[in-house]
C-alpha cells in the first residue's frame, strides 16, 4: 500500500472515530444502552464504509464537515447488522475481530435493543445535522433507508440464510451480496458525491462503480477465507467451507475467483473514469479493496 | 362508548389497514421477509397511534392525505416493538392477540429481520411522501427517530428489563412506561399537530397532555391484567402479578390504582383546555383509552 492511502486512511479513521465517540457519549439514555451501543462501535473495524463516503464527497467537493453526520450514521448502521447477524438466531457467532460479539459481552435481549439503537439514532444523527439542508437531509435518509433496510441489506441478509446449505448459482451469489454488502457501499459511494453537488451523470457513473466495487469487496472476502492469514483476518481460515457457504472459489475455483476479481476492479475503473472528476483515491480505494490482506 | 366514536375508530382502523398493506405489498422484496412484515402488521391490533396521530391533525388541520405517511410509519415502528419484545431473549411470548408471535409463526432470524426492515421502513415511508415538503419530512424523521429511539421507546425497553424481578419505585415506574409507551403517544399527538400546523404554544399543551395520555393508558393495562376479562384482552389476566412485574394496583392497591388514573385523566384534560382548539375528539379518546376494556 502507498505511504500516501496508508496515511488518509489512518487519518480518517481517526477522525470517524472520534466523531462516533463524539455523538454517541452526548446521548442520555440507560447507561447499559449506550455501553453496549459503545462495545461495538468501539470494537475495531477498519471503517472502511464512512473512509470510501468520505473519500466520494472529495472527488466532487472540498473537505468538509458536512459529511461527518451521514459518515456516522452509515458506520452506526453497518455496526448494528453485525450485532443482529451475531445472534444465536442468526449466525451464532461468539466472536469479532477477537472480541466478544455483543449477546456475549452482554446478553441477547440487550444486544438486540442496542442494534435496534443504532439503527434508529442514525436516522437522527441525519435529521439534526446543522450543516446540512433539509434537502439534503431528506436524499440521505431516503437513500439511507433504501440501502439498508427490506430492498437492501436487510432484504440481503434474508437471501443469505436461505441459501445457507444448498448450492446456489453464481447469479444468486450476486444478487445476495448486492443486497447484503453493496446497498451500504453504493450508499457510502452515491451519498458523498451527492454532498458534493455531483451532477446526475456523474452520480449515475459513480453508482455502477459501487457496483463493481461491492463484488470486489466480496470475492476478496471469499478468496481470504481459502488463502488468507488467520491471524489478520481475524476468523478462521476455511470457515465458509466448514459452513458449506456457497463462494467464488467454490463455484469459480481459486484462479478463477481471482480472474473474475480483477475483471470487476476493470469494470470498477471504467466506471471511474466516466465520473467525470479527479477519482485517483477512489482508484486507489479499489486497489485497496481488492489486494486488501485482512 | 359513544357511537360516533365507534364510527370514528372504525373507518380510521379501516383506512389504516388499508393503507399499510398498500405500503408493503408494494415492496418488491424477498418473498419470506414480505410475508413476515405483512404478518404482523395484519395481527390485529387497535390502530390506537395512528389514529391518535389523525385525531390531533385533524384538531388544527382539515383531514387529508397528508398524515397517512407518518401514521404508517407510526404503526409500522409499534409493530417491529412487538415483534422484538416477543422474542426468547426478551419477553419470550408465544401469542399475541391469540395468533402465534412471529418468530413462533416464521423462526427468529426471520422475525428479527422483520423487524429491522419494518424499522428501516418507516423512514423511507416518510422520506418519500410527495405529500410532504422537505421541512415537513425532516420534522417528523427528527421526531419519530427521537421518541423510538435510545432515548425513547427502545431505552424504555432497556428499563422495563432491568427493571424486571425486583421492585421498583412509583417514579422509576412511570419513567419506564414514560419511554416504553409514552414516547410514541407523544410522537402520534405531536406530529399530528405539527402538521396541522399548530402554533408551538399548542404543541406545548398537547405534549403535556400526551404524557398523561401515556400514564393512563398504562395504568388501565395493569388494572385489566386485575380485573379484566381474559377473552376480550386476549392474554392471561393475573400474568404481572405471577410475572413479579411492578404494576400501579400492585403499588397503589386497585382502588389506589383508579383513583391515580382519574387524577391523570383530569390532568390530560385540563392540558387539552390549553390546546386553544376543539379538542372534542381528543378528549372523547381520552375517556376510551381510560375506560376500555380490552
Amino acid at each position: 500500500m502507498k505511504e500516501s492511502l496508508r496515511d488518509y486512511l489512518v487519518s480518517k479513521q481517526k477522525l470517524i472515530e472520534k466523531e462516533i465517540n463524539k455523538s454517541v457519549q452526548s446521548l442520555r439514555v440507560p447507561p447499559k444502552l449506550k455501553e453496549s451501543m459503545l462495545y461495538s462501535l468501539e470494537a475495531g473495524g477498519k471503517r472502511l464504509r464512512p473512509i470510501l463516503l468520505m473519500a466520494s464527497y472529495e472527488t466532487y467537493g472540498k473537505e468538509s464537515a458536512k459529511v461527518i453526520s451521514s459518515a456516522i450514521a452509515l458506520e452506526l448502521i453497518h455496526t448494528y447488522s453485525l450485532i443482529h447477524d451475531d445472534l444465536p438466531a442468526m449466525d451464532d457467532d461468539s466472536y469479532r475481530r477477537g472480541k466478544l460479539t455483543n449477546h456475549k459481552m452482554f446478553d441477547e435481549a440487550t444486544a438486540i435493543l442496542a442494534g435496534d439503537a443504532l439503527l434508529t439514532y442514525s436516522f437522527e444523527i441525519v435529521s439534526n445535522d446543522p450543516l446540512l439542508s433539509d434537502k439534503e437531509k431528506v436524499d440521505i435518509i431516503k437513500k439511507l433507508s433504501e440501502c439498508s433496510g427490506p430492498n437492501g441489506m436487510v432484504g440481503g441478509q434474508i437471501l443469505d440464510m436461505e441459501a445457507e446449505n444448498r448450492n446456489v448459482s453464481l447469479e444468486e451469489l450476486e444478487k445476495i451480496h448486492e443486497l447484503k454488502t453493496g446497498e451500504l457501499l453504493k450508499f457510502a459511494i452515491t451519498s458523498g458525491a451527492l454532498l458534493g453537488n455531483a451532477s446526475p451523470k456523474q452520480l449515475e457513473a459513480l453508482e455502477e462503480f459501487s457496483y463493481y466495487l461491492g463484488l470486489i469487496f466480496q470475492v476478496q472476502d471469499d478468496i481470504l477465507d481459502v488463502i488468507g492469514d488467520q491471524e489478520k483476518i481475524g476468523k478462521t481460515v476455511g470457515s465458509d467451507e466448514s459452513n458449506q457457504k456457497s463462494t467464488y472459489p467454490k463455484l469459480l475455483g481459486l484462479k478463477g475467483a481471482q480472474d473474475r476479481k480483477m475483471d470487476y476492479v476493470n469494470k470498477a475503473k471504467h466506471a471511474l473514469k466516466k465520473a467525470d472528476a479527479d477519482v485517483s483515491m477512489l482508484s486507489a480505494l479499489t486497489d485497496y479493496f481488492s489486494e486488501r490482506d485482512y
